[in-house]
């Protein structure tokens, strides 16, 4: 019996599209949902509170970094992710396994040079984008990956630790998180065929280690477990690796991977035409707004990134016709609010002036409305996606946004 | 006829403290009443929905900050302070005097070595502590007082400005707020007697002038002028400004300057025996928790302080049992509020464990709920002082807290 349910409410007849509900034991989620990043126990300068205002349903905290700091006995000790972040509404939590590779393979570098990935490339990823030969070559000294797991050094202090599926499953009942990842390896899309096929039959072998370790807990009554398709770029890894995990008992799916944005539509229909219908699947890491459409038509019933929080304390706002930078000159003397269209409370409230303002006196204030402004507009983006699948509109809103986007 | 309306509720029989109401055109303030500082036209890392929620009344921000940037002009053409920066409620500005000395004469300086003072002597001031011998000696070179007004150089960019009385009334009228501030010059303590006489003198010649620009204007309807004393560590000054300053026609005073700690009570006395009593008192600069007991009892009507929030951004807190700093390992494992005896959302909410993990993490949350803490501790102090005076049980409430800082 899963800790979830999941029912689809509408699909769509001409795409892979649908609408749901996703009852957790902490809550509801409406799908397709976007799920506010929460990497440290805290999704970056806002409360909890702001967060709920802004309409999210659910976070996503990071295993990789609660482990290293504070530790998972610490928040297990204090009740869990809910208790200790003060968010009573669902959890997920990765599984460690994009950041064991990525931040683990950047320690003793300079990580923005690894996270930012190549000029003109844009790689598919969760958290921070990866795949540089830099990243790859790296790869092999910082993270060692062997069968039964993966030696790795921590980002902070260059200390080894080493995780196992059975460890990262561990960890993730430690933090108590509604929804939880099974372990996996997240290659780099410059690897070759040979060694993409060989990471992804160990990471089947990982699922179904998580997947095996998992159900011989108590935990598994209140925590569901997500499998991980990986298979990069490859046509016949992704269906394979959809067939592999899809076939197994998991709650539901994780698309993960890194690979280049013009194939991410390809990937992800592959992978959704074959997992269950009736499971819910998450697209791990994805979530600017151009990318959105394409996950919501092919099936996607989840996304999380970092970039609406990230772009909002940077000063990078979304707008419904296109991204400003707020720091910009030009919005000195602007009255009107950061985008005419939005009805959250930054719009409301607040004159563009007045947030160039803050972002240029190095005010915090800045970054705190700047993330809620832009998370609200990206939760907010995907439920009208949402609503106009039952309404049965969703064709008419895509090609009203593409509209807007082509005139810019 | 004021744009402000003050009535004593009640005195204390043994000492000058009073509770009152002030009523302004933005609402009302009960005092005494901590007033939350927002330098820059932000309480720092706070919404003014959450400062609100912490029962704070007022806020107070900066002429001299907000002349420089985004400037004056720009905050009136997009209809003043309380739009600008979305706060409904009472707003004072300071005059820009202290900011003028203390910042402009830092500039091509270390800011933090003159704005911290010397070691074992703290300062009276307002913002920023004062007063050592380097600012004395720079005053003169980047600050360059007149008859007529102040050259300095912006702290920003080290341009050049010119401000007299006149220019700073004009840009508080710009502002908006609802209490406004005379120029005056803030002296340093180690300054010989014949100069704080002579800088003295022409803070009344300013509070004149300040007064007389004010009443032509409009703006006098709808914005409460009041005058600053200042003295220094003087009694014969003190006195000769309070019985000046008291005799304008302003609609309430500052007591400004800087002068050492163990010199401020008997400051406060002095003038606050002579100033009217039918007249709100504001001490500026000042607000930490063992200043408010002797500014209550010697007839302080507000205060304010960056103390709360600053000391909140870097992680030291207070509690009923003296100040911590959150970031120590021994809150590490501390499941237990801030401050068991606080009521505070953050108390309510978070363990001690969860904020010492967040300022490690470097997450701005925890920025953001230190100062929510500090903030709410303090405004709650000076309130449960100005209930204490209405109960008639001030000295019981002070003995109270003396009590426990004894114990510490």
């Amino acid at each position: 019996m899963s800790p979830i349910k999941f029912s689809v409410e509408k699909e769509l007849s001409n795409n892979l599209g649908r609408a749901g509900v996703l009852e957790t034991p902490h809550g509801v989620i409406h799908t397709p949902a976007f799920v506010s990043v929460g990497t440290k126990a805290a999704v970056k300068a806002l409360t909890p509170e702001q967060v709920k205002s802004l309409g999210a349903e659910v976070v996503l905290a990071n295993t990789y970094h609660l482990y290293l700091e504070p530790g998972a006995e610490r928040i297990k000790s204090f009740g869990g992710l809910h208790k200790f972040m003060n968010w009573s509404g669902p959890i997920m939590t990765d599984s460690g396994g994009f950041q064991v590779f990525s931040l683990g393979a950047a320690y003793g570098k300079q990580v923005s040079k690894i996270a930012r990935g190549q000029q003109n490339s844009y790689f598919l990823t969760r958290q921070n984008p990866t795949g540089s030969d830099e990243d790859k070559n790296s790869v092999g000294t910082l993270a060692r990956v062997e069968e039964d797991g993966v030696t790795f050094k921590s980002h902070h202090d260059g200390s080894l630790h080493y995780i196992t599926p059975e460890k990262s499953i561990e960890i993730q009942h430690d933090l108590g998180a509604d929804i939880i990842f099974a372990f996996d390896e997240c290659t780099s899309p410059t690897e070759k065929f040979e060694y993409q096929e060989e990471a992804l039959e160990r990471t089947h072998r990982w699922a179904r280690r998580s997947l095996e370790v998992h159900k011989s807990k108590v935990n598994s009554k209140t925590q569901a477990l997500f499998g991980i398709v990986q298979g990069g770029r490859e046509e016949s890894l992704r269906k394979r690796s959809a067939e592999f995990i899809g076939n197994l008992d998991f709650d539901g799916f994780g698309i993960g991977g890194s690979f280049a944005k013009e194939d991410m539509d390809m990937a992800v229909k592959w992978v959704n035409k074959i997992l269950p219908k009736e499971k819910p699947r998450h697209l791990l890491g994805i979530g600017e707004p151009e990318d959105l459409f394409m996950g919501v038509e092919n099936g996607v019933d989840l996304f999380d990134c970092v970039a609406p929080t990230r772009n909002g304390r940077g000063g990078t706002l979304y707008t419904s016709k296109g991204k400003i930078n707020i720091r910009n000159a030009e919005f000195r003397e602007d009255t009107g609010p950061v985008d005419p269209e939005c009805k959250c409370e930054v719009c409301k409230n607040y004159s563009r002036a007045y947030l160039c303002h803050l972002y240029r006196a190095h005010e915090m204030l800045g970054g705190t409305l700047g993330s809620m402004h832009n998370l609200y507009f990206i939760i907010n983006l995907v439920k009208r996606m949402r609503e106009s699948i039952l309404d049965e509109t969703f064709l008419k809103f895509k090609e009203e946004i593409r509209t807007v986007e082509r005139r810019l």
